[in-house]
């Protein structure tokens, strides 16, 4: 099950970056399942990683050879099928044997080569198949690669994810594109969650780290499907500077602020596309909270209400239980919260006010809200201005039988 | 599905108390639903109630007699099949008037009176319905009726929840006896749990909501089914003075420690007997967290753990996926959780060190571990000298089925 249309738009290739997918045959025979990305010189990259304290062996190496090459790596290396989590010394080994096999067919350092994982937990990396693979992966490298690659990444998804972007700053054409892969343990602080995207704007290397961490802070770490947090995650963002533009260094230029924009739109569509695509989704709702004394305390009630199972499982059911709701709020870490001055609407009906149902509602209304695919829950808390919206799904039997049957 | 055997034990009647349990018509015709206990003149009480900020009209209108009647209620009301929770004014009212009922057949005062509710969230109560069957209640009361009324109290529980113990303190024979009911939304600071229990020793008030407060803090603050926690929670302790004993007021003394041990007793065994009838539970889960710099991180790993939807779902699968396990260990609120320290056990049998799947574990034995209905996980954290214990179930189609059909 998936949550509304999954068809790609048109990807835009990115100057200076190309990508190859082929199968390596580390879990499924046959299946396409390793990506190579490769990078031009003077591409350099911004980086986000879980924070999961187990992170996996290739977090560890990714970000220790991305200090190393000074944030200016040459490939990264994805494979699906084994997450090298929980493998230990063996793992982090591996992660660099593939690595290295990246650099020994390009001529580059090995911390140029930055590897991620995501799969099964704690299988041993078959590093052998992977580095056979490795050559066919660069004969297969193009910069129209980026669909292949989005499907190459996937676990438990249903159907790739990936956006692209054009916007004209200054008579200059700018171009934006991106994929991520995720569909279970998502929450935030990432999921097990890939995400790589690249431009072509010449950016300072500090703005890009600046404006990428911003843009998932308001994406990608808002949305949750089960309020796990996975070891693997990673947000790779690759600026190539082959638009040719003078090097970016002003925040406030209007080119730094069309990057921001561009990537703040595609994050979100990426992430959202994790939800609708969230494992044994059937609703793809907002939560949407306004009017707390701190955007944290938004962030409390709506994630209060996006893990809650049994407001979860009332979705499935399109059931407009409104009281599930109330009793989530009620249980948010809030001070003094005042329950008679909040406000409950399902889109845009008005369920529940003063501590009961409202007095205008009829459950005919509840039921004709909560019937489509997609619906908004709004909280007004009324003791502020401050306002936050996260994105999840509903619980259904199929998210028990993927989880039941699949070993993570 | 339920995990254990659910056969009551023999419940032992205690001095002053009186219970009877009646067809009141609130939900489901001829469903025993209404249940009155009467407390002799000069017996007080100690009760707990819900923390969440939406709490129900009855817990409401219960807090503010229990106040003013000075903690010596005379008549405990409880009807299940509607919580009367998010009714507003309408609901205070309504618990008000169903306990003046029962205060004008007895020739007591209303404020003697204690209302408690549990069920459907937002319907009107009935309270009609309810003073009408308040006569009969009062006929059917009988110091034997604890089973019937164990029965009377429950939603969504496949069966009542009891138990009953009596201990000797110089020679004085005493009886502690208590029922609870709950299945879903139970999580720490109580559950949609209600929990009466009655004892004839004498006790002074203080002491008494001490050592409640105490043993609610290690059984029913200790579990969890689904985290969320309900608008109606309350457990109530009576002490009726009949067994004859001088007053205890010393902590210290043998009747007090020989009663709050037996209280702690009594509300484990209630405790897990929730967890056990837990909405959908196949497996009964202990997570014991050893080895912490001080309980609170010890509850912080174990309620990540007992509430991620991916172990659950793993438990329920009876899958040995210790990298679920070590993915929810990383992600509790930890400073500086030091990964290659921590060892985790399936029942006795070591899966994960170091980081990684143990050296000695083999997948035959993982798999001979989550077998049982009746599992054990532990975590040794090697950063301290601080433990917790908590109790929770799977989590499966059933959990998914019960909730998305049950209106609660």
């Amino acid at each position: 099950m998936a949550v509304g249309s999954g068809s790609l738009p048109t990807l835009h290739p990115v100057a200076g970056v190309r990508l190859g997918t082929v199968s390596a045959g580390i879990k499924t025979p046959g299946r396409k399942d390793l990506v190579l990305l490769e990078l031009a010189q003077g591409a350099h990259c911004a980086a986000v990683f879980t924070r999961n304290a187990f992170c996996a062996a290739p977090v560890t190496v990714a970000r220790e050879h991305l200090q190393r090459c000074q944030a200016q790596p040459r490939y990264l290396l994805v494979n699906t099928g084994n997450a090298n989590a929980g493998t230990g010394e063996r793992g982090v080994a591996a992660a660099r044997d593939t690595a290295a096999a990246v650099a020994a067919v390009a001529g580059v350092e090995p911390d140029q080569v930055l590897p991620f994982s995501t799969g099964v937990i704690g299988e041993p990396l078959p590093v052998h198949a992977i580095q056979q693979a490795v050559p066919a992966a660069f004969a297969a490298l193009t910069a129209d690669g980026w669909a292949q690659a989005a499907a190459g990444i996937m676990t438990t998804d249903t159907r790739p994810k990936a956006h692209s972007l054009r916007f004209t700053v200054a008579d200059r054409e700018y171009t934006l594109t991106g994929m991520a892969k995720g569909a279970g343990m998502i929450r935030p602080n990432m999921a097990t969650m890939l995400a790589y995207l690249a431009t072509d704007m010449a950016v300072a290397p500090d703005l890009l780290q600046r404006i990428l961490a911003a843009a998932v802070e308001s994406s990608f770490n808002r949305i949750t499907v089960d309020g796990d947090t996975s070891t693997n995650d990673a947000c790779v963002l690759a600026a190539t500077g082959l638009a040719g533009n003078p090097l970016v260094i002003d925040p406030d230029s209007p080119q730094c602020i069309a990057l921001r924009d561009a990537l703040e739109q595609l994050c979100l569509v990426l992430a959202q596309g994790l939800v609708r695509d969230g494992e044994g989704a059937s609703k793809f709702v907002t939560v949407q909270v306004n009017g707390g004394n701190s955007e944290q305390e938004c962030l409390d009630v709506a994630f209060t209400i996006a893990h809650s199972p049994l407001v979860k499982t009332a979705l499935f059911a399109s059931d407009p239980n409104w009281g599930r709701l109330l009793a989530a709020i009620g249980r948010a870490p809030l001070e003094r919260l005042q329950v008679d001055r909040v406000s409950v609407y399902l889109n845009e009906v008005l369920i529940a006010a003063g501590g009961c149902r409202a007095d205008s509602y009829t459950e005919e209304q509840g039921v004709a809200a909560m019937a489509p695919e997609e619906i908004t829950i709004r909280i007004e808390l009324d003791r502020g201005a401050s306002t936050a919206t996260v994105w999840t799904t509903d619980f259904s039997y199929d998210y028990v039988r993927i989880n039941a049957e699949y070993r993570s």
